[in-house]
């Protein structure tokens, strides 16, 4: 049986081009050895992450090496199993890897899923690494308190949009910024955000301040680059920065700082970073609390779904940086 | 009775101009009121933080009126008083203002001071605002544990020293930062810091990772600019960088910010801002520790005093931003 991957041959240098990648054709084992668990993937997730894991260098996880498979978060279905806790058919998401099976030695790095809880995708999404940012990104970073107004960038993407709906559940006055009016749209009408910002129309700031009459307590900054600058000159007094994303850098070699950091002086606030891998021992708590919300119908997911399999990888991962879609997104195989 | 004032009359763009100021002599009141209280100043502390006062905008403490004395905080004797809370020959300190006298109306914004415990220019320096701005940036902000590595910026000047040797007390490895081999020398010889850099000379990267081999777990930052973007390259898992000035940039307009910001988000790291005022409430228990630590010789002062009167004002206030002394500058009257 034969596996398609994609491996990274070239770390890039800003955006990434076909040439950093090669595309291969392995052989899977016809014969599993004692332990082991063959799993044929249904989706990979899509993640602004990968850009970082091209890069070389100290980071909070290893680079990918050159040569080999490229890093993704998956989901599919057990095919094969020498091991007595996996069955062919089960549900599993792991760190699997841009191609169609993934061996797991001894089963490990999977993690069973129940369909009858929800839909494959959503443990990508909501139930999965995304939803996890955005829990403890927001409320452990953030710690928003009810009445206080929390801003969102990327509030139309995956992170953003589930973390923008906790900010509500808690009871804060929630603003989103996104581009485009339809994702405005989606803010307000299906996820109830309070207000939208357009940030590819009229003037970010003044926007910024009409939405956040009371200033901003909690800063979700998904994208970094001008829109942190900008929330930086509103902030206020004690106000939190959780940086769990920089979108808009991550192909910028020739990069800013945020010029208007020494508000965090002024107004005696803090900005901190965050990576979701340090809060696994809760992902379970987590899990648990969102599906509930997700059952009151208070937290909607939505995925967008390219189909194509991995020869679409770089394609797909383009649409992430050029802003192209609304929620979650994932590769179909 | 004459009284000397300098007025701020312009706001400085960049650095500050003597055009920007007039000297102008008022009248000391040859009869005071009910309650009030006449000081004749005798020192006066000179803060880089002046230099924020003079620009317009919302800030932590309202800008100085155009026509106004320029703030400052002083040190100086009481010479009469109808206030029975405060006698002729009174030690005290408050903000009284770039001039020779300060009429303290209701005797309001006097704190009285003991000469016997300690000559008046320590209370404009370890016990006055410099102390607690090291005591409670370091403390409560860079919340250093013994046996990390605290590296400090500005590490001779008036703030910087004594955040320096507070750590040291608290069994930190401790790294200065400073401008040129004297400096270095005083870190090292007379304050017992582990390692001085002298940031005029060689790599500083390179100094910084020979001087800190475990890394960089707190940075105590009185500079921003260059420096603290070096810093980042260079901090741990979990560390703070506790933002207690920047005085790189206060002349600056047109002001970089930190670039390695996102060293923040793969360390989940801090950098919060600080201002000494929110820590009113605990002077008083900081104050007594910092003595304490004086009498026991594991917490020295050093000031640098320039002579010469209010006259002087603008050339100590660049003492500051050319960094050419050691310790607290004050300006003596």
């Amino acid at each position: 049986m034969q596996n398609k991957q994609v491996k990274l041959i070239k770390r890039p240098t800003g955006v990434p081009l076909p040439s950093d990648f090669e595309t291969v054709i392995a052989e899977v084992p016809e014969k599993l050895d004692e332990g082991d668990v063959l799993v044929q993937l249904e989706y990979l997730s899509i993640d602004p992450a990968m850009r970082g894991w091209m890069n070389a260098g100290k980071s909070y996880v290893p680079p990918v090496e050159l040569g080999a498979v490229m890093r993704a978060v998956g989901a599919g279905k057990v095919i094969a199993s020498q091991n007595e806790k996996y069955k062919a058919g089960n549900a599993v998401t792991g760190i699997f890897g841009v191609q169609e099976y993934y061996l797991a030695p001894q089963g490990k790095g999977l993690t069973k899923v129940d369909l009858q809880q929800a839909p494959l995708p959503t443990y990508l999404n909501i139930l999965g690494m995304t939803g996890m940012s955005a829990y403890f990104c927001l409320l452990e970073v953030g710690q928003p308190k009810a009445g206080e107004t929390v801003v969102v960038s990327g509030a139309a993407g995956a992170v953003g949009s589930i973390a923008g709906q906790i900010a509500k559940i808690k009871g804060c006055r929630v603003v989103g910024i996104a581009g485009g009016a339809d994702k405005c749209k989606y803010l307000i009408e299906e996820l109830g955000f309070d207000a939208a910002i357009d940030y590819k129309t009229g003037n970010l700031r003044e926007q910024l301040k009409a939405a956040c009459p009371q200033g901003i307590d909690v800063y979700f900054d998904n994208v970094g680059g001008e829109i942190l600058d900008t929330v930086l000159t509103l902030i206020n007094l004690k106000s939190r920065i959780a940086i769990c994303g920089a979108i808009s850098r991550y192909n910028d070699g020739a990069a800013k700082g945020p010029v208007n950091y020494l508000s965090l002086l002024v107004n005696r606030a803090r900005m901190e970073g965050f990576v979701v891998f340090d809060w696994a021992g809760r992902y379970k708590e987590a899990a648990a609390e969102m599906a509930g919300w997700m059952k009151a119908g208070t937290l909607k997911s939505r995925e967008a779904i390219v189909s194509g399999g991995v020869d679409q990888y770089l394609d797909t991962l383009m649409i992430l940086f050029q802003g192209d879609k609304i929620g979650k997104l994932l590769l179909k195989l």
